[in-house]
């Protein structure tokens, strides 16, 4: 039994163990090997909640396990995630902080980066300097040979760090630029991961053929980017149609018409719904988080990383 | 944030702390301060389940928390137990394995041992020689002034090592003794905590003025003391009535009568409830183990024994 923290997971190469473990959990829910109920609120009065999302994979190996979170409104927060294997009723290990779930989220965007983006995309425009924005270009670069990426955030100062950083954690140029249309406008792949409630972008601003990975806000009452996007997608896919309809504010393509299109990432890797079809496609992907997955990445990690509790 | 093991958990004055603790959590129960909400079960096709019990407690240095296993079917099994502070949103501890259960039901009973036994008990009859049997006898020892304990149970070999184990332990005389009833007729508490579905002793077996904890099977389907016992009892209490209806077999005392009569621990304890009226009083504690207390119980000894992660 492991026990891991937030330390133990700054392994650049573990991206690529996180993406990997999320391929085959999306080929699990392809074929309903997935087990990822709803997530599960017990709340302690009106101190806040502790939330419970439960889930595993059945098959060969088959995995249970759950990561936990508290809403009680504290400076820091430590997730909990346990895994078991089922077959001889071991627990495998435990995860504690908050890098896993940065993580497994950039290498859900990785699986998408993978399957909808042109095979030979070089060039990633990245919107927003944050964790998330971190871990998504470093999942694009784990499945993409790279070249270019450029980054910008409003602040001068947060995007020059983040471009130093990734410069040298993935050995690509990354320069920031001082325009959201500068980042994206010649790039193959673009991350949206802003904490933005308004469009960030525009369609026009990108070249035919792109890949867009949307992880910021994506509700009626606020969103990263606009209707425009999706009008001008060839593909629109998510990781899980079903938490799109759940979220308290409705998804913002609600009413769009644009919803019914959406299709289920997995179903795309399955070969069951159509991906790209031309190297002129645009597509669109919006990461909402699917429940379950972060179960699988705990498990894989686990496997490759040798700290006895 | 410490992470607590069953070797851990061997100090015999955490029996105590945890009876305190409980203490505190059925008044918490009484004045509807502890969250104790039906068990969530998630399934893993047919492999088995993991089980989460959530709760803790509310009001001043609120708690919250979980207890989760899983019925994979495995040789060993490991239980996790979180703990929050809800007030700084801190994770305060996870404690794993099986010695926290025992400890918590240890205690449940040693709750109603001081509640509801004479005051002056000093002998104690013991039905079994498992962990229960273990835990239960050094709750009554640590809430009255012990002097003797008989022990029976049909392996010659465990109760004779039982009476060793518990006599060094607890500093009193342990006696194995050859039948269930010679273990019974002269002793002030009756711990029940077998293995048995067919009653055990009988009512006429006990003196007057007994209190008896039934910690092993109660339902209709098998139960290790008879309706002669309820129906010679004065008290029935139980550490929670709704606990008792939940059973996927009917409760012993289902359509017998008793169970419209049946306490709620925590309001005897609170006196809402009556509890024992005068030392020739039978009393009968159903100990079903409150969901909700691991948390509590796991906090307590997080706070006083210092096992950093």
């Amino acid at each position: 039994m492991k026990i891991l923290g937030d330390e133990d997971l700054n392994d650049g190469g573990l991206m690529a163990v996180a993406i990997d473990a999320l391929e085959a959990a999306f080929l699990a829910r392809a074929g309903d090997r997935l087990i990822s109920p709803p997530r599960h609120h017990v709340s302690f009065g009106d101190r806040g909640d502790l939330v419970f999302t439960i889930g595993g994979i059945l098959g060969e190996a088959p995995l249970a396990g759950f990561r936990v979170y508290e809403t009680f409104g504290g400076a820091e927060h430590c997730q909990i995630v346990a895994v078991w294997s089922v077959d001889d009723a071991r627990l495998k290990g435990i995860v504690l902080g908050e890098r896993l779930g940065s993580l497994r989220t950039g290498a859900i965007g990785g699986v998408a980066i993978r399957h909808l983006s042109a095979p030979d995309a070089r060039s990633v425009g990245i919107l927003g300097s944050g964790a998330q924005a971190r871990t998504q270009l470093a999942a694009a670069a784990a499945v993409r040979k790279l070249e270019r990426a450029r980054v910008f955030s409003p602040d001068e100062k947060r995007r020059a760090a983040f471009a130093d950083e990734m410069e040298r954690a993935l050995g690509l140029e990354v320069v920031p630029v001082g325009s959201a249309r500068e980042a994206v406008d010649d790039a193959d792949i673009v991350i949206a991961a802003t904490a933005s409630r308004a469009p960030v972008i525009h369609a026009a601003d990108l070249k035919p053929g792109v890949h867009i990975n949307t992880v910021g806000p994506k509700t009626c009452d606020g969103h990263e980017l606009g209707l425009d996007i999706a009008d001008a997608a060839d593909v629109i896919a998510t990781d899980s149609p079903e938490q799109t309809r759940a979220y308290a504010s409705p998804f913002f393509l609600a009413g769009s018409g644009h919803e019914h299109r959406m299709a289920d990432l997995a179903d795309i890797m399955a070969g069951r719904a159509g991906g790209r079809g031309s190297p002129e496609d645009t597509t669109l992907f919006c990461s909402v988080g699917l429940a379950g997955t972060e179960v699988v990445v705990a498990s894989a990690i686990l496997d490759v990383l040798g700290a006895p509790a």
